[in-house]
């Protein structure tokens, strides 16, 4: 608060608060009540501290109204802005706590689909999207240092064109897949080196976006989920150091842990595996995944 | 923060908080920078508190899509959830600070129109809608005591059956009036006495009240807008001493100081200004206002 506001006021700003959080004392679930409570509280606080003036009010209430019309079954304009202001981040970040060296997660993104192709470990996730083959490697284990044989990958990425596949809205299906770490727990697979894209950034999230001097671009990244039996399920990406957006990204996806060395090679040396390239040239990157303890999580159900 | 959270695990929060603040930095508004970089600091507070968890935040997308969905022409579902959390009335509160004795604010709702007719002082704003008649009066003043004649006084109300005319969308005008006071700074006409009403329950607002168990209803009121120049404009409504809602109005706008006393009286008994009502028994009530010193607003603007 302000130094200028009066006892009075003050008093009676708190009576409304008090008076908003008893009206919740009878709510049946407890945690509902909880959050509401804590969700009051804060939202209170704001125009409080702020002195919210009625023409801002108005603002707000014009811009959400206009989030919501953006929203159909091909665009989420909140959870878009629940991404720019950090909270889709801030949500990763509270269920996935640190624990010793395991891989940090980011955000899951709206491009994840539940039924992507299975590839053999080795295979090519590309579905024939142009852009600069990458081959990606790495080993999956537990913060013990146990490899985990047969655990579950699934990845996907934009084309070189910056567009999902789901974003075409024509059934297409490229640049995803399912795979599994060998006995191992190594994994293998030919992508596409990440193209960096902006977030869709025609609607109201887009002219906050503006207002505001920041760029819709998301860091050029990879999504992976890792999943196995008795450990946390794991939702990041990697991304590529060099990278001009790695410390501007649109959604704060980025961690310093989760950016990674990709190498490029010219056509002329010869692919790990010994894949003929027909005279492209290759990048290559090493990503080792360490999962935390824990309950495998089915995001594509909570999607859903 | 709950105890349990390690210290890596809290620096990373607070680091991923910094980075959102940080995009802000360059916002040219500098009122806008503020409250953006507020609004978020208190979300971020509130997800790592609650430790809000996936399925949750899946809830609040779902949930404040269904209230965009909700809202159209005639429906403001974001102002009505606004409205239930106590924003709304938080918002007036900080807008009309205590000065005085100057009559307190309470919430604008989405039922006030620029065009109502005009009547003289002493005429009838019910428009030929059914209720008890009611009779109101009093002078409008500053803080010092001094009348202001010439104040100008919008009043509405919903008819018996609990609905504004602006519900039905077809034209008709009933309930509401605009009249001036008079050389005294008095005013005085014939109402209708207020009917408790319930806001729109058949909504995701409404499905949020269920779950709480609270009552959609709203006290019954009759709404006022006075402004006189060099006054900040009021808006405020009277309540009826007795009715069991005050302290459950389900958009938190009752004041103590707001509420009156209402008398009843049998047709046999005279009217103030001798108005034949045919048999009806009528009701009374005495509201004097006193105007802060301040800006007039145009609300009618404001919601334009």
């Amino acid at each position: 608060m302000t130094s200028q506001i009066s006892p009075e006021q003050s008093a009676r700003e708190e009576e409304l608060l008090a008076r908003v959080l008893g009206s919740f004392e009878h709510t049946p679930d407890e945690r509902l009540r909880y959050l509401l409570q804590e969700l009051v509280t804060h939202l209170h606080t704001f125009v409080r501290t702020v002195r919210l003036t009625e023409p801002e009010w108005n603002a707000a209430i014009e811009f959400l109204t206009r989030v919501g019309h953006m929203t159909n079954q091909h665009r989420q304009e909140f959870v878009l802005l629940s991404d720019v202001l950090g909270v889709s981040m801030q949500t990763v970040a509270v269920n996935n706590e640190a624990a010793g060296n395991a891989t940090e997660a980011t955000v899951l993104g709206p491009f994840f689909a539940q039924d992507a192709p299975h590839i053999e470990n080795g295979g090519d996730i590309s579905g024939g999207a142009p852009g600069e083959p990458a081959w990606v490697e790495g080993t999956v284990k537990s913060v013990g240092g146990a490899p985990i044989p047969g655990a579950r990958i699934e990845v996907w990425e934009a084309g070189e064109d910056g567009h999902y596949d789901v974003q075409h809205h024509d059934g297409r299906v490229y640049g995803r897949a399912r795979l599994f770490a060998d006995e191992n727990g190594e994994f293998r697979f030919w992508g596409l080196f990440p193209t960096p894209y902006p977030i869709p950034d025609d609607g109201p999230v887009g002219d906050l976006l503006q207002a505001t001097g920041r760029s819709p671009y998301r860091a050029a990244h990879l999504h992976f989920m890792v999943s196995a039996p008795g450990y946390r399920t794991l939702v990041t990406h990697i991304f590529v150091r060099g990278d001009e957006l790695l410390d501007k990204d649109s959604v704060f996806g980025v961690k310093d842990s989760l950016v990674h060395d990709w190498s490029h090679h010219s056509a002329a040396e010869p692919t790990p595996d010994g894949r003929d390239l027909r005279g492209r040239r290759w990048a290559r990157v090493r990503f080792d995944v360490v999962l935390a303890p824990g309950q495998s999580v089915d995001y594509g159900a909570l999607m859903a």
